[in-house]
Protein backbone atom coordinates (compact mmCIF):
# COMPACT_ATOMS: atom_id res chain seq x y z
CA UNK A 1 0.00 0.00 0.00
CA UNK A 2 1.57 3.56 -0.89
CA UNK A 3 0.01 6.75 0.01
CA UNK A 4 -0.70 9.07 -3.13
CA UNK A 5 -0.37 12.83 -2.85
CA UNK A 6 -2.28 15.01 -5.17
CA UNK A 7 -2.42 18.32 -5.67
CA UNK A 8 -5.27 19.94 -5.30
CA UNK A 9 -6.03 23.17 -7.78
CA UNK A 10 -4.82 22.19 -11.56
CA UNK A 11 -5.13 18.26 -10.55
CA UNK A 12 -8.51 17.66 -9.07
CA UNK A 13 -10.63 21.08 -8.95
CA UNK A 14 -9.91 24.29 -10.76
CA UNK A 15 -7.67 26.78 -9.68
CA UNK A 16 -9.55 28.43 -7.34
CA UNK A 17 -7.99 32.11 -7.49
CA UNK A 18 -9.12 32.01 -11.38
CA UNK A 19 -13.25 31.16 -9.59
CA UNK A 20 -12.66 34.02 -7.77
CA UNK A 21 -11.11 36.40 -9.92
CA UNK A 22 -14.11 35.77 -12.94
CA UNK A 23 -16.72 36.25 -9.64
CA UNK A 24 -15.01 39.95 -8.93
CA UNK A 25 -13.92 40.80 -12.05
CA UNK A 26 -10.98 41.39 -10.82
CA UNK A 27 -8.32 40.38 -13.51
CA UNK A 28 -4.81 39.91 -11.55
CA UNK A 29 -6.48 37.55 -9.12
CA UNK A 30 -5.92 34.99 -12.41
CA UNK A 31 -2.12 34.84 -11.43
CA UNK A 32 -1.47 31.91 -9.89
CA UNK A 33 2.05 29.92 -8.84
CA UNK A 34 2.62 29.03 -12.33
CA UNK A 35 2.87 33.03 -12.82
CA UNK A 36 4.48 33.90 -9.35
CA UNK A 37 6.57 31.04 -8.73
CA UNK A 38 6.93 32.62 -4.53
CA UNK A 39 3.93 31.33 -2.98
CA UNK A 40 4.43 34.16 -0.33
CA UNK A 41 4.86 37.02 -3.00
CA UNK A 42 1.84 35.64 -4.90
CA UNK A 43 -0.14 35.38 -1.55
CA UNK A 44 0.68 39.42 -0.86
CA UNK A 45 -0.51 40.53 -4.04
CA UNK A 46 -3.94 38.43 -3.82
CA UNK A 47 -4.87 39.98 -0.34
CA UNK A 48 -3.20 43.29 -1.09
CA UNK A 49 -5.98 42.96 -4.26
CA UNK A 50 -8.87 42.25 -2.33
CA UNK A 51 -8.25 44.56 0.75
CA UNK A 52 -7.90 47.27 -1.99
CA UNK A 53 -11.55 45.88 -3.66
CA UNK A 54 -13.34 45.08 -0.48
CA UNK A 55 -14.03 41.35 -1.50
CA UNK A 56 -15.12 39.99 1.66
CA UNK A 57 -14.69 36.21 2.78
CA UNK A 58 -18.45 36.01 2.34
CA UNK A 59 -17.67 37.06 -1.74
CA UNK A 60 -15.27 34.30 -2.29
CA UNK A 61 -16.98 31.64 -0.36
CA UNK A 62 -19.63 32.23 -2.78
CA UNK A 63 -17.60 32.17 -5.91
CA UNK A 64 -16.21 28.67 -4.51
CA UNK A 65 -19.66 27.57 -4.05
CA UNK A 66 -19.65 27.80 -7.46
CA UNK A 67 -17.13 25.88 -8.82
CA UNK A 68 -16.69 21.97 -9.12
CA UNK A 69 -14.15 19.30 -9.67
CA UNK A 70 -12.83 18.75 -12.74
CA UNK A 71 -14.54 16.44 -15.13
CA UNK A 72 -12.93 13.03 -14.00
CA UNK A 73 -11.89 14.21 -10.86
CA UNK A 74 -14.33 11.78 -9.42
CA UNK A 75 -14.05 8.46 -10.50
CA UNK A 76 -9.85 9.04 -11.09
CA UNK A 77 -10.13 9.26 -7.41
CA UNK A 78 -12.70 6.65 -7.00
CA UNK A 79 -9.93 4.37 -8.39
CA UNK A 80 -7.23 5.98 -6.79
CA UNK A 81 -8.96 5.33 -2.88
CA UNK A 82 -9.13 1.36 -4.32
CA UNK A 83 -5.65 1.46 -4.86
CA UNK A 84 -3.72 3.92 -2.21
CA UNK A 85 -4.25 5.79 0.45
CA UNK A 86 -4.76 9.29 -0.58
CA UNK A 87 -3.81 12.73 1.12
CA UNK A 88 -4.54 15.71 -0.88
CA UNK A 89 -1.24 18.22 -0.52
CA UNK A 90 -2.51 22.11 -1.25
CA UNK A 91 -0.83 25.58 -0.31
CA UNK A 92 -4.65 26.81 -0.53
CA UNK A 93 -7.07 27.50 3.03
CA UNK A 94 -9.36 25.44 4.81
CA UNK A 95 -11.36 28.39 4.77
CA UNK A 96 -12.01 28.12 0.93
CA UNK A 97 -11.54 24.29 0.10
CA UNK A 98 -14.00 22.97 2.36
CA UNK A 99 -16.91 23.06 0.28
CA UNK A 100 -15.09 21.42 -2.67
CA UNK A 101 -13.82 18.66 -0.35
CA UNK A 102 -17.46 18.09 0.36
CA UNK A 103 -17.71 17.72 -3.45
CA UNK A 104 -14.86 15.24 -3.96
CA UNK A 105 -16.08 12.69 -0.43
CA UNK A 106 -13.57 14.53 2.04
CA UNK A 107 -10.44 13.11 0.96
CA UNK A 108 -7.91 14.23 3.90
CA UNK A 109 -6.46 17.48 3.09
CA UNK A 110 -3.30 19.21 4.39
CA UNK A 111 -3.64 23.11 3.45
CA UNK A 112 -2.99 26.57 5.46
CA UNK A 113 -5.71 28.73 7.31
CA UNK A 114 -6.63 32.20 6.66
CA UNK A 115 -6.80 34.87 9.30
CA UNK A 116 -9.83 35.83 9.06
CA UNK A 117 -11.92 39.30 11.26
CA UNK A 118 -15.14 39.43 10.78
CA UNK A 119 -15.74 38.85 6.90
CA UNK A 120 -12.36 40.15 5.92
CA UNK A 121 -9.44 38.20 5.43
CA UNK A 122 -6.47 39.83 7.10
CA UNK A 123 -3.69 37.55 6.75
CA UNK A 124 -3.02 33.96 5.98
CA UNK A 125 -1.38 31.19 8.24
CA UNK A 126 1.47 28.79 6.38
CA UNK A 127 1.28 25.54 8.38
CA UNK A 128 4.72 25.17 8.29
CA UNK A 129 7.48 25.94 5.40
CA UNK A 130 7.52 23.67 2.70
CA UNK A 131 4.61 21.83 3.62
CA UNK A 132 3.90 20.25 1.22
CA UNK A 133 7.51 18.01 1.30
CA UNK A 134 6.80 17.61 4.93
CA UNK A 135 3.81 15.78 4.12
CA UNK A 136 5.70 13.94 1.95
CA UNK A 137 8.36 12.97 4.23
CA UNK A 138 5.91 12.75 7.18
CA UNK A 139 4.44 9.31 5.38
CA UNK A 140 7.54 8.29 4.34
CA UNK A 141 8.41 8.41 8.30
CA UNK A 142 5.31 6.12 8.58
CA UNK A 143 7.12 3.69 6.35
CA UNK A 144 4.73 4.19 3.19
CA UNK A 145 6.08 4.64 -0.05
CA UNK A 146 4.61 8.18 -1.85
CA UNK A 147 3.85 8.83 -5.20
CA UNK A 148 2.97 12.48 -6.06
CA UNK A 149 1.23 14.42 -8.61
CA UNK A 150 1.44 18.23 -9.28
CA UNK A 151 1.40 20.72 -11.89
CA UNK A 152 2.98 23.38 -10.66
CA UNK A 153 6.20 25.35 -9.07
CA UNK A 154 4.59 24.83 -5.63
CA UNK A 155 4.67 21.07 -6.36
CA UNK A 156 8.44 20.98 -7.07
CA UNK A 157 9.80 19.95 -3.54
CA UNK A 158 6.62 17.58 -3.24
CA UNK A 159 7.72 16.06 -6.02
CA UNK A 160 11.48 15.77 -5.47
CA UNK A 161 10.75 14.45 -1.73
CA UNK A 162 8.10 11.70 -2.69
CA UNK A 163 9.58 7.96 -4.14
CA UNK A 164 7.65 8.40 -7.71
CA UNK A 165 6.32 11.60 -9.02
CA UNK A 166 4.34 12.35 -11.67
CA UNK A 167 3.37 16.07 -13.48
CA UNK A 168 -0.43 16.55 -14.42
CA UNK A 169 -1.27 19.32 -17.14
CA UNK A 170 1.55 21.03 -16.08
CA UNK A 171 2.88 24.57 -17.94
CA UNK A 172 6.03 23.27 -20.92
CA UNK A 173 7.97 25.97 -18.13
CA UNK A 174 7.65 23.93 -15.31
CA UNK A 175 7.26 20.43 -16.60
CA UNK A 176 10.54 21.72 -18.75
CA UNK A 177 12.73 22.60 -16.00
CA UNK A 178 12.38 18.89 -14.53
CA UNK A 179 12.35 16.60 -17.99
CA UNK A 180 13.22 13.63 -15.09
CA UNK A 181 9.63 14.10 -14.07
CA UNK A 182 6.91 12.60 -16.66
CA UNK A 183 4.34 14.40 -17.78
CA UNK A 184 0.03 13.27 -18.44
CA UNK A 185 -2.61 15.38 -19.79
CA UNK A 186 -5.76 13.13 -18.84
CA UNK A 187 -6.35 11.12 -16.06
CA UNK A 188 -6.00 7.80 -18.23
CA UNK A 189 -3.07 8.33 -18.78
CA UNK A 190 -1.95 9.51 -15.08
CA UNK A 191 -4.16 6.35 -13.95
CA UNK A 192 -2.21 4.31 -16.42
CA UNK A 193 1.08 5.62 -15.57
CA UNK A 194 0.07 5.35 -11.49
CA UNK B 1 -8.34 22.22 11.53
CA UNK B 2 -7.00 19.80 13.97
CA UNK B 3 -6.71 16.25 12.83
CA UNK B 4 -9.14 13.19 14.56
CA UNK B 5 -7.11 9.80 14.45
CA UNK B 6 -9.79 7.18 15.00
CA UNK B 7 -9.27 3.78 16.29
CA UNK B 8 -11.55 1.47 13.38
CA UNK B 9 -12.24 -1.83 15.23
CA UNK B 10 -14.83 -1.11 18.08
CA UNK B 11 -15.24 2.72 16.82
CA UNK B 12 -16.63 2.37 13.44
CA UNK B 13 -16.83 -1.12 12.47
CA UNK B 14 -17.21 -4.45 14.44
CA UNK B 15 -14.66 -6.30 15.60
CA UNK B 16 -13.29 -7.96 12.08
CA UNK B 17 -12.00 -11.42 13.70
CA UNK B 18 -15.12 -11.52 15.42
CA UNK B 19 -17.00 -12.01 11.59
CA UNK B 20 -14.57 -14.38 11.19
CA UNK B 21 -14.65 -16.40 14.36
CA UNK B 22 -18.51 -16.77 13.62
CA UNK B 23 -17.82 -17.69 9.64
CA UNK B 24 -15.77 -19.95 10.58
CA UNK B 25 -16.83 -20.99 14.46
CA UNK B 26 -13.57 -21.39 15.36
CA UNK B 27 -14.16 -19.71 18.97
CA UNK B 28 -10.81 -18.39 20.12
CA UNK B 29 -11.05 -16.21 17.18
CA UNK B 30 -12.99 -14.04 19.56
CA UNK B 31 -9.97 -13.12 21.37
CA UNK B 32 -9.20 -9.68 20.79
CA UNK B 33 -5.87 -6.64 21.87
CA UNK B 34 -8.54 -6.15 25.03
CA UNK B 35 -8.06 -9.96 25.97
CA UNK B 36 -4.41 -10.15 25.07
CA UNK B 37 -3.68 -6.82 25.21
CA UNK B 38 0.52 -8.08 23.50
CA UNK B 39 -0.36 -7.30 19.76
CA UNK B 40 2.33 -10.10 18.31
CA UNK B 41 0.92 -12.46 21.16
CA UNK B 42 -2.83 -12.38 19.74
CA UNK B 43 -1.30 -12.37 15.91
CA UNK B 44 0.66 -15.16 16.45
CA UNK B 45 -2.66 -16.87 18.15
CA UNK B 46 -4.57 -16.05 15.28
CA UNK B 47 -2.63 -16.88 12.62
CA UNK B 48 -1.59 -20.46 14.27
CA UNK B 49 -5.34 -21.20 14.31
CA UNK B 50 -6.27 -20.16 10.71
CA UNK B 51 -3.51 -22.45 9.59
CA UNK B 52 -4.35 -25.10 11.82
CA UNK B 53 -8.00 -24.76 10.71
CA UNK B 54 -6.73 -24.43 7.18
CA UNK B 55 -8.82 -21.24 6.95
CA UNK B 56 -7.85 -19.18 3.45
CA UNK B 57 -7.89 -15.36 2.71
CA UNK B 58 -10.83 -16.02 0.83
CA UNK B 59 -12.89 -17.52 3.55
CA UNK B 60 -11.99 -14.84 5.32
CA UNK B 61 -12.41 -11.60 2.77
CA UNK B 62 -16.28 -13.50 2.20
CA UNK B 63 -16.68 -13.25 5.98
CA UNK B 64 -15.40 -9.58 6.16
CA UNK B 65 -17.53 -8.78 2.76
CA UNK B 66 -20.98 -9.65 5.60
CA UNK B 67 -19.89 -6.93 7.90
CA UNK B 68 -20.92 -3.33 7.80
CA UNK B 69 -20.49 0.15 9.77
CA UNK B 70 -21.22 0.24 13.28
CA UNK B 71 -24.95 1.66 13.10
CA UNK B 72 -24.71 5.41 13.72
CA UNK B 73 -20.70 4.84 11.99
CA UNK B 74 -21.51 6.70 8.75
CA UNK B 75 -23.47 9.86 10.26
CA UNK B 76 -20.48 10.06 12.96
CA UNK B 77 -18.40 10.25 10.43
CA UNK B 78 -20.08 12.47 7.80
CA UNK B 79 -19.97 14.96 10.94
CA UNK B 80 -16.37 14.51 11.94
CA UNK B 81 -15.58 15.23 7.72
CA UNK B 82 -16.27 18.79 8.32
CA UNK B 83 -14.55 19.39 11.27
CA UNK B 84 -11.62 17.88 10.86
CA UNK B 85 -8.95 15.86 8.63
CA UNK B 86 -10.16 12.55 9.49
CA UNK B 87 -7.25 9.68 9.90
CA UNK B 88 -8.21 6.20 10.45
CA UNK B 89 -5.41 4.62 12.73
CA UNK B 90 -5.72 0.56 12.96
CA UNK B 91 -3.82 -2.44 14.01
CA UNK B 92 -5.58 -4.56 11.27
CA UNK B 93 -3.99 -5.18 7.44
CA UNK B 94 -5.28 -3.18 4.43
CA UNK B 95 -6.06 -7.19 2.64
CA UNK B 96 -8.99 -7.37 5.33
CA UNK B 97 -10.54 -3.76 5.56
CA UNK B 98 -10.49 -2.49 1.95
CA UNK B 99 -13.88 -3.37 1.64
CA UNK B 100 -15.01 -1.85 4.89
CA UNK B 101 -13.13 1.39 4.31
CA UNK B 102 -15.24 1.37 0.95
CA UNK B 103 -18.86 0.98 3.05
CA UNK B 104 -17.01 4.16 5.10
CA UNK B 105 -16.25 6.59 2.06
CA UNK B 106 -12.76 5.81 1.82
CA UNK B 107 -11.35 7.81 4.70
CA UNK B 108 -7.10 7.54 5.15
CA UNK B 109 -6.67 4.62 6.32
CA UNK B 110 -3.29 3.72 8.31
CA UNK B 111 -2.57 -0.02 9.42
CA UNK B 112 -0.37 -3.00 8.39
CA UNK B 113 0.02 -5.62 5.56
CA UNK B 114 -0.44 -9.33 5.90
CA UNK B 115 1.93 -11.91 3.82
CA UNK B 116 -0.16 -13.89 1.59
CA UNK B 117 0.69 -17.09 -0.26
CA UNK B 118 -1.49 -18.04 -2.96
CA UNK B 119 -4.67 -18.11 -0.66
CA UNK B 120 -3.17 -18.64 2.61
CA UNK B 121 -2.01 -16.08 5.22
CA UNK B 122 1.96 -16.96 5.81
CA UNK B 123 2.24 -14.14 8.25
CA UNK B 124 2.26 -10.26 8.79
CA UNK B 125 4.16 -7.38 8.98
CA UNK B 126 3.49 -4.61 11.55
CA UNK B 127 4.22 -1.21 9.21
CA UNK B 128 6.22 0.02 12.34
CA UNK B 129 6.74 -0.23 16.09
CA UNK B 130 4.16 1.52 17.49
CA UNK B 131 2.69 2.62 14.50
CA UNK B 132 -0.58 4.22 15.91
CA UNK B 133 1.47 6.78 18.08
CA UNK B 134 3.87 7.06 15.67
CA UNK B 135 1.25 8.04 13.32
CA UNK B 136 -0.12 10.71 15.78
CA UNK B 137 3.19 12.28 15.78
CA UNK B 138 4.19 12.59 12.31
CA UNK B 139 0.38 14.72 12.27
CA UNK B 140 2.12 16.69 15.19
CA UNK B 141 5.35 17.51 13.49
CA UNK B 142 3.16 18.60 10.50
CA UNK B 143 1.95 21.19 13.14
CA UNK B 144 -1.32 19.58 13.64
CA UNK B 145 -3.01 19.32 16.75
CA UNK B 146 -4.13 16.06 17.11
CA UNK B 147 -7.44 14.52 18.66
CA UNK B 148 -7.55 10.80 19.06
CA UNK B 149 -10.55 8.05 19.91
CA UNK B 150 -9.96 4.64 20.46
CA UNK B 151 -11.27 1.33 22.88
CA UNK B 152 -8.26 -1.01 23.92
CA UNK B 153 -5.02 -1.60 24.82
CA UNK B 154 -3.59 -1.06 21.30
CA UNK B 155 -4.60 2.44 21.43
CA UNK B 156 -3.14 3.53 24.49
CA UNK B 157 -0.35 4.67 22.92
CA UNK B 158 -1.58 6.69 20.36
CA UNK B 159 -4.10 8.30 22.78
CA UNK B 160 -1.46 9.18 25.09
CA UNK B 161 0.54 11.01 22.15
CA UNK B 162 -2.26 12.56 20.93
CA UNK B 163 -3.18 16.43 22.01
CA UNK B 164 -6.59 15.63 23.32
CA UNK B 165 -7.94 11.72 23.82
CA UNK B 166 -11.37 9.88 23.98
CA UNK B 167 -12.10 6.20 25.21
CA UNK B 168 -14.70 5.31 22.74
CA UNK B 169 -17.34 1.91 24.23
CA UNK B 170 -13.42 0.79 25.94
CA UNK B 171 -14.11 -1.93 28.87
CA UNK B 172 -13.61 -1.53 32.59
CA UNK B 173 -10.61 -3.05 32.92
CA UNK B 174 -9.13 -0.73 29.79
CA UNK B 175 -10.65 2.71 31.03
CA UNK B 176 -10.06 1.81 34.34
CA UNK B 177 -6.48 1.33 33.86
CA UNK B 178 -6.48 5.62 32.32
CA UNK B 179 -9.11 7.33 34.65
CA UNK B 180 -8.08 10.85 33.19
CA UNK B 181 -9.10 9.99 29.60
CA UNK B 182 -12.71 10.81 29.32
CA UNK B 183 -15.30 7.89 28.35
CA UNK B 184 -18.27 8.18 25.76
CA UNK B 185 -20.20 5.28 24.75
CA UNK B 186 -22.70 6.82 22.02
CA UNK B 187 -21.72 8.74 19.20
CA UNK B 188 -23.85 11.66 20.64
CA UNK B 189 -21.85 11.66 23.68
CA UNK B 190 -18.45 11.58 21.82
CA UNK B 191 -19.82 14.58 19.32
CA UNK B 192 -20.76 16.88 22.31
CA UNK B 193 -17.04 16.34 23.76
CA UNK B 194 -15.16 16.72 20.58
Amino acid sequence: MKVLCLDLEGVLVPEIWHGIARATGIEILNKTTRDIPVYEDLMRLRLDTIERHAVTLGTIRRAIADLDPLPGADRFLAWAHRRFQVAILSDTFYEFAMPLMAKLGFPLLLCHRLVVEGDRIVDYRLRQEQAKAAAVRAFQALEYEVVAVGDSYNDIDMLLAADRACFFRAPDRVADAHRDIPRFETYDELRGAL
